[in-house]
């Protein structure tokens, strides 16, 4: 990993300066998610007042610091931030993870004090992820600066980069209640000053860790190396990107969010292309491509088969396929008629598999079973979505078989979804996700994740 | 209503062809569906083993039914169906549900069948819904006549029309186990040999329960005569449509389906346009049109404001509604002016609206209340969106302000999603839905259903 970004990712000590006692403040808050996610370092804190905060000293003075600190998280406002850092570099800080917002998004003013960040780059040689950043994580290092209430941040190996406050603090809440992966590290970078895009991509690209890596920005910083950057490390490691302000409203919105101009859309989007970064539109994506990096291996293709209790969907989804660019081939003959077999002779077998007459031929277990492994075992599919009939009374399937064929065929992705009655689909996903198989709500999605997925493969076997 | 098809909707009394004493058994589930929806008519029974059934007495055979029965469901093998029919019309039974699959969507033999049933329309003047139908329900009347196990079913404002059994079984189940809202009448047409996609879009148009018609539909058996209807139908009552098979694929899979080869697509289209028929192509919208249907009227207009705990997700949903057609339009000074008075006077306010600087300023539920109504007043605005944000600790909004501003603005539509905690998330949903606002758990579903109204609204409105 590059070591001047080190500091971040694996501090040994830390200094909040703008340490609060009252629970609610960032300066609080910060210390709170710190200390639950078990961070193995020194956390020094400092607050005119003194006294302690959650069981920890706290200096009433940045000259009260011991030397040797790794990294500061300042929470001051504004206008007493460059001072603040200042300090710290007196006493040898050289990291920094900067929260006050008020600089250049804000007004003139801030604008003058964001110069005057810049200028200590420059002049003392420091780092700074910020201003107006939520923080940063790093599971792997049980460390988060982030100052929005977390509690234990689930580690996983897929990466953020987010030119947003937003996703490391109420997405990444949502995913921690929500679902039942982790997360690797996690870049809030804020107004960018200094660490920007690039410097993260970099960071992440060595990092052994992440094995993926899901942007969201508004602008490209440094856009010529980026893409240089980003044709290369696509071809590692998957890169995902929402890009915000793809059109004019979406551009006048993300002035007053993070002052940077988002860039001509259409000129930006075949850049990406060509470099091998897989662009997305939907915020949820972000959330969903992430659940299935987090699990399981890319697509080595775009053959999809589906089985479902009903014909309707096989042929909605059929249709949907087609529009994600996604492709329900024929299947070898054995395994047509392994289909054929466990099935009423009545019905046709083909995929897509209309799974309820062998399930109520032979039993909803053996149905979806027998079913999902006759596609799983063929050559010309590469990712399996059960759409699961669960009720009471026609019958669930004891949802381990589906964890044994994960197993079985760890080259393959088997995404699940549902029908019919919504308790069992929480109970389902409860079981299923912990154990390495990601399920979704609605039954569009695992085909949109797989075209994203799809295209990420493609990018990263593209010709040189 | 027409006075042909009402036995259908408002029968007096039912038999059940083929009662069945197991559990599990479609014969037994359609009475225990029946009586679970306190159907005040009399439910007549039909097997030759006698006896009783869930506390009613079980006839021998139809000859022993006593004169004057409004309906009768089949539940018998498709080649006992005919013979049963036959009996039932000495009985002066004229309206039929008929259950069974294995007729032209199987093979040679069941066309055959089928075409005995089509003579047995013209011989004997009688009504068929089906045959391969899961069933039928109207609960005005508190009738069903599906065999999947539902239990009571939500009454509701919406009606369906679905050429495929999954609607109204295991779809139906989840809108009952997963959602708030409830239907008004549901068509299972089945393989359509007598009643059709024009004869129920006919019968709902003059429904006074139903006030939106949404359908699913894989062919046409009377395009001319469909379209024309539609043509009139959608000038009163929004009418939705799903058409599965648009691509050869999802064709493919329809064939093995209801036996019915979708028609060609982009012909299709145009027409559909023409007739005000509003086109969808997602399974998932089938269920969110009709939740906002239930609860709310069309928006006037594709002004939309929405308010979120993020810039990013501003500048993405700005994005996303130029994609689906929706304004995000200026608003009047004196609604910027509220919003900007609310708010830290380093932000410059706007529509779509940053709502978390007022949040913390003045309080969450301040913050998303006076947000929330100052964008409600303007005349440029139709819908809004209010992006939640919900976790313990940055303090919850309690929700009942939304329902408020949701009677004072009733012309108006807010659709709620969220942020952050998922448990809060369920609770919201839970306190909102069944006090008429509808949720949706992902930021982008808002957006995707005021696409699909409006264009309803237009369709209503436009020129003759």
């Amino acid at each position: 990993m590059r070591e001047d970004l080190r500091p971040f990712l694996e501090p040994r000590s830390v200094a909040v300066i703008g340490a609060s006692a009252s629970p609610g403040k960032p300066g609080h808050e910060v210390i709170d998610n710190i200390l639950s996610n078990d961070y193995a370092g020194k956390v020094h804190l400092v607050n005119p007042k003194g006294g302690e905060i959650l069981g920890l000293p706290v200096c009433r003075s940045i000259a009260e610091l011991p030397p040797g600190i790794d990294m500061a998280i300042v929470i001051l406002p504004a206008n007493a931030t460059p001072q603040a850092i200042r300090d710290c570099t007196e006493k040898g800080i050289r990291h920094f993870v900067l929260a006050a917002g008020g600089f250049a998004e804000v007004d003139e003013y801030g604008a003058e004090l964001q110069q005057e960040l810049i200028d200590l780059v420059r002049e003392k040689g420091v780092r700074f992820i910020g201003p107006n950043t939520s923080g940063h994580t790093s599971t792997p290092h049980n460390f988060t600066s982030t100052f929005f209430p977390q509690g234990k941040i689930r580690r996983g190996r897929v990466s953020f980069i987010a030119q947003t406050g937003n996703f490391g603090t109420h997405t990444l809440k949502y995913i921690l209640t929500g679902e039942h992966f982790g997360v690797c590290r996690v870049f809030g970078l804020g107004n960018k000053i200094d660490v920007d895009e690039c410097d993260a991509l970099d960071c992440l690209a060595d990092d052994p860790e992440t094995t993926a890596i899901i942007m969201y920005l508004e602008s490209f910083k440094r856009p010529k190396e980026f893409m240089a950057l980003a044709s290369e490390v696509t071809r590692r490691k998957p890169v995902i990107l929402l890009k915000g302000g793809a059109t004019e409203e979406g551009r006048n919105a993300a002035v007053a969010h993070t002052a940077a101009l988002a860039s001509e859309d259409l000129i930006v989007d075949g850049l990406l292309r060509q470099a091998g970064v897989v662009r997305i539109y939907d915020y949820s994506h972000l959330i969903l491509t992430a659940k299935v990096l987090s699990m399981l291996p890319l697509p080595k293709g775009n053959g999809v088969s589906f089985s479902a209790p009903s014909g309707a969907m096989l042929v909605v989804l059929a249709d949907l396929c087609v529009r994600l660019g996604l492709k329900v081939p024929d299947l070898l003959p054995e395994n047509t008629a392994r289909l054929q077999e466990i099935s009423p002779p009545y019905i046709r077998m083909r995929n897509p598999v209309d799974i309820w007459p062998a399930a109520t031929s032979h039993g909803v277990e053996f149905g979806y079973r027998e079913g999902t492994e006759a596609v799983l075992k063929d050559p010309n599919i590469h990712a399996v979505v059960p759409v699961l009939m669960l009720t009471k009374k026609t019958g669930i399937p004891p949802y381990d078989f589906i964890v044994d064929l994960q197993r079985k065929y760890p080259e393959k992705l088997i995404l699940v979804t549902f029908s019919a009655d919504k308790a069992y689909m929480e109970e389902c996903k409860a079981y299923l996700e912990p154990r390495g198989v990601p399920t979704f709500p609605s039954i569009e999605e695992p085909f949109e994740v797989l075209s994203i997925l799809y295209r990420c493969y493609q990018a990263m076997h593209r010709p040189r």
